[in-house]
C-alpha cells in the first residue's frame, strides 16, 4: 500500500468536489447515488442489492478488510475528513446507487408502516432502524417525508437501510385502497396493553408537530394510544413507533 | 409597548455576549444558570420549583401571555436571532436559574433510571421526556454523562426538566447501596414480555456505543430484554429505554 503522503495526493480536487457534491439532495438526484459512511456500511450494503460504486478508506481499514478491497480507493485522514460530512469520519465513506424497488408492499400477512411527512432525518433513520429490528422490511412514506438518502438518515439507520425498503407514495391516495387493518398512533385509541399480538396492518405515524394528516386520518380504522402516566404533552414520533411496534410484537 | 426599532436598541453587545456566552458550559457553570427556549417553557418553568432570572421575548409573544410580562424584556426578531441557539428562533429565549436538588431519591415504590454515561444530548433529553411520560420524575445520571443544562438536553426534553429530578452521582458507588431491584437493559435478559408490570427499582441504560459499564453491570439483579423480530444490531438508547418503560407499566 502506498503511505499517506502519496494517498493525500491521488484525490483531485475534482473528485472531492463531487463526492461533496452529493450531500445536497439535487446532485444527489441528478446523479442517482447516495453516501454512505462507517466501516460495517460497507459489508452491509454488500449483502443488499444496493450497489455500491465506490469507497474511500483509509489504510488501516483496508489492512483489516482485505477481502472486499476491489473497488476501494485508500486516502489519507485529511482526505476523508474533506468528503465526509461526519463529525469523526468513520474510516470509509461509500457511494452507492439510489435502489428502484420493484413491486409494491406486501400487505397481507405484514406490517407496513406508513409515515405522514416525518421531517426530521434521525427520526426517520432511527424510525427505519426500530422496523429492521421488529422485522418490518415494508415503509410508506409522504412524498412530503425526508428524503431516503439523505445523509443524516442514512447515518441514522445504522445499516438498516440495506433491509427496509421505503416506497414514497401520495399516501392519501394510497392509504383509501389498503385492505387491511390501519392502525394509527393517536392520543384517543385503544390502549397498546390491550390489543393482543397484531401481525398484519398498516401503521401510521405523523408528523412531528401536527400529527396525523386529516386526509389520512379518515382511513385510520383502528387508533391506538400509548397511555400517559405522567406530564409529559408527547412522545417523539421515532418513540412512538418503538412502543407501539413492541407491543404489536407481544 | 416599544415598536421594533426602538427594541433593537435595548439590548447591550455585553447583553448579548452575556446571553452567548451561557451556551458553553464553563459560562453556565460559572455562573449556575442555564437557558431554554420555547414558547411554553417559561410557563413550565413558573410551575416548577426553577428560578427564572430573565427573559427575552418578541412583541408578539408578550401581547399573547399578557399576564407572564413582569419579568420579560421584548426584543426584535433580530435580537432574539442572536442570543438564540435555536436554527429557528421560537419567539422567547429564558435565562433560569440551575437547581440544586434537595435529598435523594426516593426508591422504595418508585421507578428510577440510572443513566451510565449518556452522551448525545438528544437521547438525554428525550430520555427526560419519556421518564416524564411515563410518571417517573428520579434520574441518577453518571458524571460523565452529558450535562442536564447542555441547550440541546434542555429543548429536547421539551418541557420534561421542569418535572423530572436529575441527580449526577460516581453510579458504581451508588448503585452498590441500592436496596430494590436492579434492572438493566441488556442483549441477554428476561423478555420484557415476560416481567409483568414493575412498578419498584432502578433501570439502568448503558452509553450509546459501550452499552453498560462493567462496574455497574456487577450490580444489574434483573437484566432484561427487547426481543428482536429482525436484523438490526441494536436499538438507539432512548428508544430502548421507551420500550422498556412502556412495559414495565403494563
Amino acid at each position: 500500500l502506498p503511505d499517506n503522503k502519496n494517498i493525500a495526493d491521488m484525490l483531485s480536487k475534482n473528485e472531492v468536489k463531487y463526492i461533496q457534491s452529493l450531500c445536497h439532495k439535487k446532485s444527489r438526484d441528478e446523479e442517482g447515488l447516495f453516501i454512505a459512511e462507517g466501516p460495517k456500511i460497507i459489508n452491509e450494503l454488500s449483502r443488499s442489492n444496493f450497489e455500491i460504486v465506490k469507497a474511500y478508506a483509509l489504510k488501516e481499514w483496508v489492512e483489516k478488510n482485505a477481502q472486499n478491497t476491489k473497488q476501494i480507493i485508500v486516502v489519507s485522514p485529511s482526505e476523508l475528513a474533506r468528503i465526509s460530512s461526519l463529525k469523526t469520519p468513520n474510516e470509509i465513506v461509500v457511494i452507492a446507487r439510489q435502489k428502484v424497488i420493484n413491486g409494491e408492499p406486501v400487505l397481507h400477512g405484514n406490517l407496513t408502516l406508513l409515515l405522514d411527512d416525518i421531517q426530521d432525518p434521525g427520526n426517520m433513520g432511527t424510525i427505519i432502524r426500530i422496523a429492521d429490528w421488529f422485522g418490518i422490511n415494508q415503509i410508506v412514506a409522504s412524498e412530503n417525508s425526508v428524503e431516503l438518502y439523505n445523509q443524516k438518515v442514512v447515518q441514522a439507520t445504522m445499516g438498516s437501510i440495506c433491509r427496509v425498503n421505503v416506497w414514497y407514495k401520495k399516501v392519501d391516495e394510497w392509504v383509501r385502497n389498503v385492505s387491511v387493518p390501519v392502525y394509527g398512533a393517536l392520543l384517543n385509541g385503544q390502549s397498546v396493553y390491550e390489543t393482543g399480538a397484531i401481525g398484519e396492518g398498516v401503521l401510521v405515524i405523523g408528523n412531528e408537530s401536527k400529527g396525523i394528516s386529516e386526509a389520512v386520518l379518515k382511513f385510520v380504522s383502528n387508533p391506538v394510544t400509548i397511555p400517559k402516566f405522567g406530564e409529559a404533552e408527547s412522545l417523539n414520533a421515532a418513540i412512538a413507533t418503538g412502543i407501539i411496534l413492541s407491543h404489536f410484537r407481544k
